[in-house]
Order: C-alpha cells, then sequence, then structure tokens
C-alpha cells in the first residue's frame, strides 16, 4: 500500500507514523515545502520570549532526537521529501505531481491511499506598507526566527501587534517579557472574541497592568515607513512600531484540494466525514485545513488546533488501514497563558448561544482556586452558560491567577456528555486542600446555575447595573461586605451594610425600591437577597459575580 | 419548622445553610460537642507543617471571618450549640435530648426534621500504651494543637506513624517539613491502600528520597515509656519515638442512629437512600457517618470525604425543604500532596477491578505533564484501569511530580458518563503548551488502552518482568532507548539496540526466543515491537510504563 501525505506539521507526521504502526508494510512518503517538519507551531510564541532557549527543542521528542527525515526513515520508515511542494493532485491516475522547490522537475508520486494535512496559512490584509521590513506573521519557524534576530539586533522599542486573538496575545506576551512595549489594535470591540465580553474585559485589564496598550474599536490602514515599518496608521491615529506581528487569524490551505474538485465546507475548509474522508474515499484531510463539527450547535466550524490536527491524523490513518475510527467533533476549547493569568474557554460563550437562539442562564463564581486558606490559593474568575430548556451545560469560561485548565477540561467532558448542572454538581472530583476548595469552583459554579434555574437566586449583570447606574436609576446597590473590605475597594453609588448586621438594620432600606446586592463574590450578596425577600422587600436581586468580576472602574 | 442538626463540622453546616436559605422561616438549631465548629479539618496537616499560620484560617470564612456561633446567629440565622452532646433520639417523639458538657442538665429539643451529621472518629487499635502521653491521632483541632505543642517544645527527632493511609501520609509530610525523623509502620505489603502496588511503590520510593523511613509489612505490638512514650514495639523489632500518631482510619460515629433504631448498613455507617433520607422519614444523615453508592462497582462503600460531607449536606437540606434532590454516589476520588509529588485516584484500582471479576486491561502512561519544550514541564505516571468487555474506563491513578488532580477530575467525568476508551481518547480537552502536551496525558493513556484492547500491543508487566528475571527466564530484554540515556540508567540484563538502529540491526536477535521490549515511557518500545514483529519474530511483548515506572532498583 503506498500512501502520500502532502504536509509534515502535525496530522500528517501523526498520520504516518501510525499507518506504519498498523501496518508496517506500507510505503508511506510525507511531502513538506518548509525545510522544517513535525515541530510545536504552538510553541513559538514560547520561543520568541526564551522559555524555550532552541529551536531545535521544538522539533525533537521528549527524549531530545531531532525528528528530522533521517529520524524519520530510520525510526518509523517513513519517507520524507522537505523543500518539496504538492503541484496537483490527478484524482483519477490516483497520483500527486512534486517538485523539490529549489529544482524545476516535476515527479508524479502514485498513491492508494492519500491525506492532505496542508494545514493553514496566516491571514494578511491587503494593507499598504504590508511588505516593510519587519512586519511579521507568527505562522512557522522562519517568523519566529526573524522576530528573534530582530530583537536580538537592537533593543525593540515600540511593536504593535494587530488583531488581539489567541496568537495575537501570545506573542504580546513574549515581546513584553522581552522588554518591548506592545500595543495590540483590533478592530472589534474587545480582544480575545472567543470569549464573552465580560471575562475579556478581566483579561484586557490585567494585560494592560502589565503595561499592554490595547486599542479596540480601532482599523489598521496601512504601515508606514522607508524599508523598515516605522508607523501603524489607523483610523484613530498614527502610532509608532519598529516591528509589527501581523495575527489577524488563518485561513485553511485548500488550493490543492479545491483544484482537484474536492467538496469544500461553508467554513472555507475541506469537508470530511467522520473518518476524516473526503468527497473521495481515496483521499483523507486532518489537521487545520478541514472543517469539523461543533459538538454543541452541530454546526461546521473551522477550529485549527494542534491537539485536534493529533487527535484526526490518526483517526484518518486508521480509516485508511480498514481500523473503524471516527472524529466526533471539537467544543472550541482553547487556553491561554495571559502573564499570571491563565484564560480558557469551552463550548458555546453566552453571546453565540443567544444568537443560537438557546434561552440560556449564566452563572458566575469567583474564587479561590483550592482551600482559601492555603497560601497557594488562587483568585479563578468562573462563568457558566446554561440551557434553561434542559438545564444542560452550553458552555464555561475561565480567567485569572488560579487552575483554569482543570476546571476547563472539566467542563469539557461535562459538554461531550451533555451533563446538567444537577449532574455536574455531584461528580466526585478528587478533594484535598492543595488541589481545591471542598466544594471546587466548578461544583459551586454548577450550583449557582441551579440556584437561578430554580428561582432563588434573581440575578442582574453587571453590565446592567452599570447602565443603571449611568441612567441614574433610582436603586439601593447595597454591598453587604465587611467594613475592612469596603475600606480597601469599593464600587460607585454603593451602601455599606455588612451581612451581619442586616437583619438589625432593615428598617434602614425602603421597601419600596429596586435593591442590588452584592459582596465580593455575591455569595454574601445572595444571602442578604434572600434575608430581604424574607423581610417582604419585592424587587431584590443580586449582581452576578460580585466586586471580583466587576469589569469596570473601582474606587479605591 | 424547627430542624436540629447534630454535628457542626462541615454536612451539618451546610445544610444548615442551605436549610436557611431555601426556608428563611426555618428554626435551625446545630448541636455541636467540640468548642469549634465549621472548621477544615483536610487542613490540619498543613496547619502541623506550618504552612496554615493560624489556627483560626481554618475556621473562617475566605474572607476572614470567623464561623463561631455568633456568625451563625447573626449572618445565618442559625442558633448553634457548641460543647453540647447529643445524648439519645427520641424518634417517636420527634425530639433530642441534649446536654450543655460541663453543666449537667439535659435538654430535650423538638424537631420536625432531624439531621445526623456525626461524622466519624479516629480508628485507635487496643495497643498496650496508647495512653501514654505523645501518642495521638490527627482527627481535630484539639490534636493538632497538642502536635504543634510538642514540636515547640523540644526538637522533635523520632516519630512513628502508624498506618500508611491518606492521613498518615500527610502528617508524614507535614512532619518532615518540621524536621522530624518520621518512619511510617504499615501492616499492609504497601502504603497508600488506595493505590494499585505499582504505583503505590513510585510514591514509596519518592518519600524515601526524603528521609521517610517506610516499614511495610509490620504490626505494632506496643507503646512504650514511662508517661510519655519513648519506643514503639512491632513484630520485626523496637523504634525510637518520641511522638507517634496512630493514622490506621476512621470509623463512622453511629452510636446515636443504633441507639435510636435506624438501618446501619454492611460497612458500619448510616444506610440512607439518593435523598440522604436514614431508615426513618423524618431523619436525614449526611458526610462521614453515612456509606454511599461507589458509581462503578455499585456497591456501598464507606469513603468519607470533606468534599462529600458537603455535596450530601446540601441534598439533605434540598430534600427536607420539599425541593427534590439526589446524592448520586462517589468513585472513591482521593488527592494527596507527597513532597514533589501529586498522587490520586479514582474508580477502581485493577486490584479491586480484578477482585470483582471484572476482565480488565491496564494502560500505562508515563510522560511529561505539559509539552516536553516548556521548562515547566514537569514527570507525571497515569495508569488506567478498562473493562475489556465494553472499553469502560474503570478506574485511574497518578503519581508524580507533574499535574495529577487535573487528569483524574477528567477522569472522575469519563467515569462518572460511563466513557470509553475511544471516547476519552477523542475529547476536546483545552491544550497549550504551558498547560498539557498537544496529546494529553490521559489522551495518550486512553490510546495505549485502545492498542491493547485492539491487540496491536502485547504488554508484560514490571513485576512479571521482575519475576522472569528471578526465575532466569531466557528471554531478550531489549532497550530501544539512546546510549545517552542508556548511560545514564539502566535495567538489570537489558541490551541496548536503539531504536533508530533496530531496523539495521535485526540479525543480532534470536527470533526464537521471547523479547520484552521497552524504552522510558515504551512509546519507542512498542516502536520497536511491531518493527519485530513484522520482520517475523513471534515472542514480542512490550514492557509496560517503561524505565519511568519500573518500581525497582535501576543501575546507575
Amino acid at each position: 500500500m503506498r500512501i502520500v501525505i502532502i504536509g509534515g506539521v502535525a496530522a500528517g507526521p501523526k498520520a504516518a507514523s501510525k499507518i506504519i504502526r498498523l501496518n508496517p508494510e506500507a510505503e508511506v512518503t510525507i511531502v513538506e515545502k518548509d525545510k522544517y517538519l513535525s515541530y510545536a507551531g504552538c510553541g513559538l510564541p514560547y520561543y520568541v520570549s526564551g522559555e524555550v532557549k532552541e529551536q531545535k527543542e521544538l522539533m525533537c521528542t521528549p527524549v531530545g532526537v531531532v525528528r528530522d527525515p533521517v529520524f524519520f526513515q530510520k525510526v518509523k520508515n517513513v519517507r520524507v521529501l522537505t523543500e518539496t511542494e504538492a503541484l496537483e493532485i490527478d484524482r483519477k491516475g490516483k497520483r500527486v505531481l512534486v517538485r523539490k522547490m529549489q529544482e524545476g522537475v516535476g515527479e508524479w508520486l502514485s498513491y492508494d491511499k492519500l491525506v492532505l494535512a496542508t494545514g493553514s496559512d496566516p491571514v494578511v490584509p491587503p494593507l499598504p506598507g504590508k511588505e516593510l521590513k519587519n512586519v511579521y506573521t507568527l505562522h512557522g519557524v522562519h517568523d519566529a526566527e526573524g522576530i528573534k534576530a530582530f530583537l536580538q539586533g537592537e533593543q525593540a522599542k515600540d511593536v504593535v501587534i494587530v488583531g488581539g486573538g489567541l496568537i495575537g496575545v501570545e506573542i504580546t506576551e513574549a515581546l513584553t517579557h522581552r522588554g518591548c512595549r506592545v500595543t495590540i489594535v483590533e478592530k472589534m470591540p474587545q480582544i480575545f472574541g472567543m470569549l464573552d465580553w465580560d471575562l475579556a474585559k478581566l483579561v484586557m485589564q490585567h494585560m494592560e497592568a502589565h503595561g499592554v496598550k490595547i486599542l479596540v474599536d480601532t482599523e489598521v490602514q496601512a504601515f508606514q515607513g522607508e524599508g523598515e515599518v516605522r508607523e501603524v496608521l489607523t483610523n484613530k491615529g498614527v502610532l509608532p512600531a519598529e516591528m509589527v506581528i501581523i495575527a489577524v487569524g488563518v485561513k485553511p490551505q485548500v488550493a490543492l484540494a479545491k483544484a482537484a474538485g474536492l467538496k469544500i465546507g461553508a467554513t472555507g475548509a475541506i469537508k470530511v466525514d467522520e473518518r476524516q474522508c473526503t468527497s473521495d474515499p481515496d483521499i483523507y484531510a486532518a489537521g487545520d485545513c478541514v472543517e469539523c463539527r461543533d459538538l454543541v450547535s452541530g454546526k461546521n466550524i473551522h477550529m485549527p488546533m494542534g491537539s485536534t490536527a493529533n487527535k484526526q491524523g490518526r483517526v484518518a490513518a486508521n480509516n485508511i488501514c480498514g481500523v473503524q475510527d471516527a472524529f466526533p467533533g471539537v467544543l472550541g476549547s482553547v487556553i491561554c497563558k495571559v502573564f499570571d493569568y491563565s484564560v480558557a474557554r469551552t463550548g458555546l460563550t453566552e453571546k453565540t448561544a443567544r444568537e443560537l437562539k438557546y434561552d440560556v442562564v449564566t452563572a458566575y463564581a469567583p474564587g479561590p482556586d483550592r482551600a482559601h486558606f492555603m497560601p497557594t490559593a488562587k483568585p479563578l474568575f468562573l462563568k457558566l452558560v446554561v440551557d434553561k430548556k434542559n438545564r444542560q451545560l452550553l458552555g464555561a469560561q475561565a480567567a485569572g491567577p488560579g487552575d483554569a485548565d482543570k476546571r476547563m477540561d472539566v467542563s469539557v467532558l461535562a459538554l461531550s456528555n451533555h451533563m446538567t448542572v444537577d449532574q455536574l454538581a455531584n461528580m466526585d472530583l478528587c478533594y484535598a486542600p492543595p488541589y481545591s476548595p471542598a466544594m471546587d469552583n466548578i461544583i459551586t459554579a454548577a450550583n449557582v446555575a441551579r440556584n437561578k434555574l430554580d428561582g432563588y437566586l434573581e440575578s442582574v449583570s453587571a453590565a446592567e447595573v452599570k447602565a443603571m447606574l449611568e441612567e441614574q436609576k433610582d436603586f439601593v446597590f447595597l454591598d453587604v461586605r465587611s467594613p475592612a473590605e469596603y475600606e480597601e475597594i469599593r464600587l460607585p453609588k454603593a451602601i455599606l451594610i455588612p451581612l451581619g448586621a442586616l437583619r438589625g438594620r432593615l428598617q434602614e432600606l425602603p421597601k419600596d425600591k429596586p435593591v442590588v446586592a452584592f459582596c465580593k463574590i455575591s455569595l454574601r450578596g445572595y444571602e442578604a437577597a434572600l434575608v430581604l425577600k424574607a423581610a417582604g422587600f419585592k424587587d431584590v436581586k443580586v449582581m452576578d459575580g460580585g466586586i471580583a468580576m466587576w469589569p469596570y472602574e473601582k474606587e479605591q
């Protein structure tokens, strides 16, 4: 059996290794247009930051062997053609035309099965000056080397990142570590479009505290300079820039597939079935070049991730070798380190869920990520999105210095199994003080959702409160924290009655006015609301997330 | 509605708070025999170690308010009677006889619903000398204060811990941090009976490397000394001991329930239904005093955990207030910090699964807990137990310096949802290099299990190899790592042929002898086995877990 694999970064080498394991007699050839293969693209920001010392480490096996063509030949019995371009697929003849890039002559490789692992390309908008020196994308090893060389050559002072998505934020952190002054220019009203606005706002505040300048609602119009970039022109003014990194997203690399007449999905990526098979039964595709099913909404999305590429490469290999296997889909799970914060999400955001016409309840749970008395405990801000109809989890988001990845991966399994928040709240998660509170954060979040679904907790979002304050609505904004907490930090116009004193001071509050209660995390706020309701107050709500997740200015 | 709750540590206060939230008019009384209530018992080892500085912190809310009777009265509207003993339940009259402990007079408290949250007591074997000074258990704040006072009073040199379970190990770590020389005496062949032997062995080696002496298969016969303990007499000799901590387990406190004629389960704990209701419809029970269902085996077990107590307290409160709620059961999830290791488990061990007659496959996955090129990556040793019949996960164990809790909590959800390893392997877990490898450890472990279930990977355990070596069986013990790795550390009698050289050196190996291949983590070992099988070798197996999880002596 002859297998040709086009693409040698993640899905391609994974498929090759698995095919050889299942069928040692197979003749497997990987065609890769770059000099490098099987490198960890997701590690590039950490190579730029210096955390990863050598480029080689991104291309090594865990025991330090470089995954070069010799390695693939000797260890895996896989032939690798680097710096070789695939030019054309002849589906009838079942062959691929390839050409060594420096040389001019093409060669046809015959296949029984073909795997497309062509990956994605960075989107570069057609802006004037994009060809100037020191205008980069961060997509491959060459980009990272270029950026590093520039940083070494002279003290970089001003860098503009175009786009506040995942890669834009990761490289922002790396460059800030390297001493640069970084400005992110984002055309949308928030960076991290994968998060709801309120969580994104907390992350933006954290980045700003680390010296990053973030310009939202701002569009880049041109890069300016003589030979080298010097300025970025936006609709809101000019920014100094000795380096620019364009990180406005990637698009699937589908030119070959399209030319060969394979079906392309509405997302622009190659359409595959659960077996990773394209519309041609002898051609499989995996990784950044394909679209996959969103497990919550059922819609097809393009969600390029190294983790998905590896799984899909394995599924394609199994099916090619006659072993039944199916890739179910993705949840759009994402995690990102942003200075001292971990930021993560999975499933649907509140925004997306509402756009898809779900009737949703949201639950906010800020709190320490382990037993609060442990000195290692750190704050974590959690938000769940829940389907009111069936009480199932729809999505989860987390941000903060605390352990976000554990709670998100737990949410991934809850989503994949269509669990209700009632089920989630009783999971027997591992507990010891150095690892979690006795009631884990995700369990508390699930319980907050249950309290809302059952009508015990009526809430109002921070954004709604902010609007009420701005419109000078007549309501009682009731802070039930302690005087010490109040002294440290306050919300505008809030009056303080500590929860412990509330029962004795009810007569200070007008029963006919709406009340919005809160505390640090709105647990005491919830208890205060119950006390007020029991005392005959009619319109009492709790502010979601408390002062911990208030995304606006606070008074100090 | 009058509610009486007996027990004020975890389940009791949780039930009280929730009842008041659901029904602010309820008259709730907590009866607690100790002076302290609502303290974090699981935090005691960290108070002894000094990580938690003040006793008060264990009794505070996350914002630093001490949960004393005044707090409960003012904030929660719950009456608390401390240092008050419940002596008798009059089920017909629906009342409880209580007595303030220093005073002599009893008082009957009437109830509409009663909650038993009586907790558990440490087991103290009837050994001679157990009443000597400085012989402790670690069950309450008083014990911790006693131990701390002793450590302050004079430089403790020799401490003997009786029992190598969770609490024994936690206090061992705490006392080692405090400069003590600690010996654990365990009557079973391993400490950490909740783990399989091979994982426990790795943990024991780690503890020994931190100076802890561990005596297994050893029984304590007496404590000796004049007034104060000086020695521990065992069946294997005498150990010096200036302090002894007995940590051989806890037993549910069921005296009141028993005397009242409530049903007690085979485990010795109170029998409750899913609603946490006892055999009396007006009496509920929650926490360490009840038994619960093991979600994998379906059997009832006694698994006292603070996390479970909190959940059950909430479920009891809901049902008392007429809100339907059910506690499904537990998985025996446990986690523990042991010096630089995290040690965790959930579901069935291999040993328990085999005792319960499951046909099991085990999968070992040692490896870095995040992208191997990240300087923050640390090793983690994972073991999965899988049901051969339906490919469902039965249990998971983890140990090592790496992030164990995340992988165990993911396993908790996989177990709770009866997931197969095939489903687990395709979960869209959050990936970025600072958080996990592209293929998360748990996904790799699931794939190892799949390779075994599908017959691609034939394995042999380290224990079986050890036996083969000791019986001088005639087989090839094939190390396929690199020369550099071999130079650093080796297994006895293994011969080295690096994987990359194997295809060219096949003639050095006899085709008629059994071969056991391995590498650091047995991935290359697996590839080597496939190469040998393809070349006509008939009897080729891979050693589970590689050299990383070899629990015996290595050659350096």
